[in-house]
């Protein structure tokens, strides 16, 4: 009975979806939620510095002096001054990219979508990072590519490695998140950016460079990113989550000319249009409010949260386990000896109330079971110090 | 040089966006955007109506009593009370769907997409009505189907032709608008909503039924939906764009258990989740706002729109011009003698102010040029009773 529905399933559903699979970090949240557990496992932003009384002042604003307009249908690129703004902002770091070439999109995560429906066959190359965000490898997948993977280091991917793909293989997409990626930490370095601009200028392979991380930094370091770069050849995704709020969903693509158009077009097919009354509240925020200052404390807050969760680390795990500590973003990263299995830390951890991510499941293609990450941006002091001495006891049992 | 950036182009962009049309609704809408011009072109909700001091009430409460849980990251499906809610307003109205599945989207239009993307293999089959609503062409078109198309009258499709594409071909997808059709304003009736029901159980097709018009009626007759009369086959898609605001982009599908969870892994990796705030406070306002007098109210002014374009129809147009009248939506479906281009008739109504939307944009695979779409729902009386007397004189001039 069970086989014939599930025969009966195969054949309505399409090839690129019965094969998905389901994302093992939804199982591992369910755990974490338990309230009696402290979680080092999502990848959550600190709630408590949502800009909640900010954003309330200019939506009533929005609501007043424009609500009609807001609740009316509007054009598939977003609200118009709301591009600007964006635009305007990266001005302002040294990226000069045109309003017309931005797409407001529901956070990055559409942007990946987006684009690989815009470029992908079954079967074209995709080249990622080996670990990377799971959310992208769960997009891509639906568009059924040929991964090709690099090792990626503090400092950014190997390049020698990224050279000997685009020497072997045509490769359609490049995708990274060059500053404190997910879920590593690590930030590509000037220098290898340079490198990587060089190797992928010879071919036609398009970078969709992921930055939702990019001004949670901890440091006053200036990195070109590829969009700058390359701009021809890359299309960069931003978002709203981390610096304002996640559950407004409201990011943005950055694409070439001879792309841009058509990815509107795959918006307006996909949903119509982003969220029009919150577009609107997003611009007055960023408009009236003190948004760098805003972003300013984040930063601040963060990096408390790192400093203080790699102090505990260095007091409370064995030396053993190697700790990456990046310059922004919300992750730590760790390499436990080879022959420990994060996943059975994991289930000791649970005992000790104490939750995290093994990294074998941001390997698209690798079977690594040392690896883990934690999370810092979504944890008070009493917790890190807690939960940091909890997981240490567990390491310890298989020591 | 232009050759070889278009070739150029062709590599890079994947095979299903390559020969995607533009919609030329787009073009049309440019056009009547001008403030001269009296439009009954576009397909917008009567902004009047938007409940914006409701909103705006609940929506602080919103902020004060749960902002920071609203600004958060929340789960696929949607958020649970409004998911429930949703559920309780289909029993309501005699219609069982379990909360768990029912999937919240960003209105009726990304259902389209995920479910196209569920189902839909390049070549596979999909049956639509002729004409039928622009914008599901659009999302299925990606998907690179292969349309069958049927007659349909304003008592619903021709069952006929149903039955024998139904033998002839394997159809994986009936797609249909049974309330108040876009652009036609049909109803299927309910002698033909069973025999349809009969004809698909045989088969293995998926009924996506689009609902986005249902509670915008003028009569109180009650038909069974598909979703009612074959479950397991049916994908019901609804939207709050038209009974709140559709700036607000909240929708949801309504798909049987075998399809509901691939659904949710579809969603999540198309962009996390929809608008957290929004949901919120769309919930809020279901719950302690009187609804169903606001959509009552709609329906009123709305009846009162299309009688009164009915009248000035009458009193303007000439008898040969037939016009459908519906019981419910916002569209008129108006056909010319065969011999009249609405192409040609669009183009004199815009010398004398008036716009709306010429029909051939809506059928897939037909070429009539005699009938076009009048919208009622977003006109005052002075631009109804104007603006249907230019287009009588338009197109008195081609008679």
């Amino acid at each position: 009975m069970n086989n014939k529905v599930s025969e009966e399933q195969k054949s309505v559903i399409a090839n690129r979806v019965n094969n998905l699979p389901e994302s093992f970090i939804r199982e591992i949240l369910k755990v974490t939620t338990r309230p009696d557990i402290i979680s080092f496992a999502g990848g959550l932003p600190n709630p408590k510095l949502f800009p909640v009384e900010l954003l309330q002042t200019v939506t009533n604003k929005v609501f007043v002096e424009e609500g009609r307009e807001g609740l009316q249908y509007t054009v598939s690129e977003g609200f118009q001054p709301l591009r600007h703004k964006i635009s305007e902002r990266y001005s302002d770091k040294g990226l000069h990219v045109k309003p017309e070439n931005i797409l407001i999109t529901n956070g990055s995560q559409q942007g990946l979508d987006l684009t690989c429906k815009l470029l992908l066959n079954p079967g074209d190359g995709v080249l990622v990072c080996n670990p990377t965000f799971i959310g992208a490898l769960q997009s891509f997948s639906i568009y059924e590519p040929s991964y090709s993977s690099v090792a990626i280091y503090p400092d950014g991917p190997d390049v020698e490695q990224i050279a000997s793909v685009l020497r072997e293989k045509e490769i359609k997409l490049f995708y990274c998140v060059p500053n404190f990626q997910n879920p590593t930490g690590a930030t590509f370095s000037e220098e290898k950016r340079l490198q990587i601009t060089r190797l992928i200028h010879e071919t036609e392979t398009i970078i969709l460079e992921d930055d939702p991380y990019g001004e949670i930094k901890f440091t006053s370091a200036k990195i070109p990113s590829f969009k700058q770069l390359l701009p021809e050849q890359t299309i960069l995704l931003g978002s709203f989550s981390k610096i304002v709020a996640p559950g407004l969903r409201t990011g943005w693509l950055a694409a070439p000319d001879h792309l841009i158009r058509k990815l509107v077009i795959l918006k307006q097919a996909a949903d119509t249009h982003n969220n029009h009354l919150v577009q609107r509240i997003l611009f007055r925020f960023l408009t009236e409010c003190d948004v760098e200052g805003h972003i300013a404390r984040i930063c601040e807050v963060y990096k408390f949260q790192r400093d203080l969760m790699m102090d505990c680390i260095k007091e409370h795990f064995p030396k053993e386990v190697k700790v990456f500590s990046p310059d922004g973003g919300m992750f730590l990263w760790a390499e436990l000896p080879e022959h420990i299995d994060a996943y059975a830390v994991f289930e000791e951890a649970i005992k000790e109330k104490v939750a995290f991510v093994p990294g074998k499941t941001f390997y698209p293609n690798l079977d690594v079971n040392n690896t883990f990450r934690l999370n810092f941006s979504n944890s008070n002091e009493d917790k890190i110090r807690k939960g940091i001495e909890s997981l240490g006891i567990a390491i310890k049992k298989f020591l």
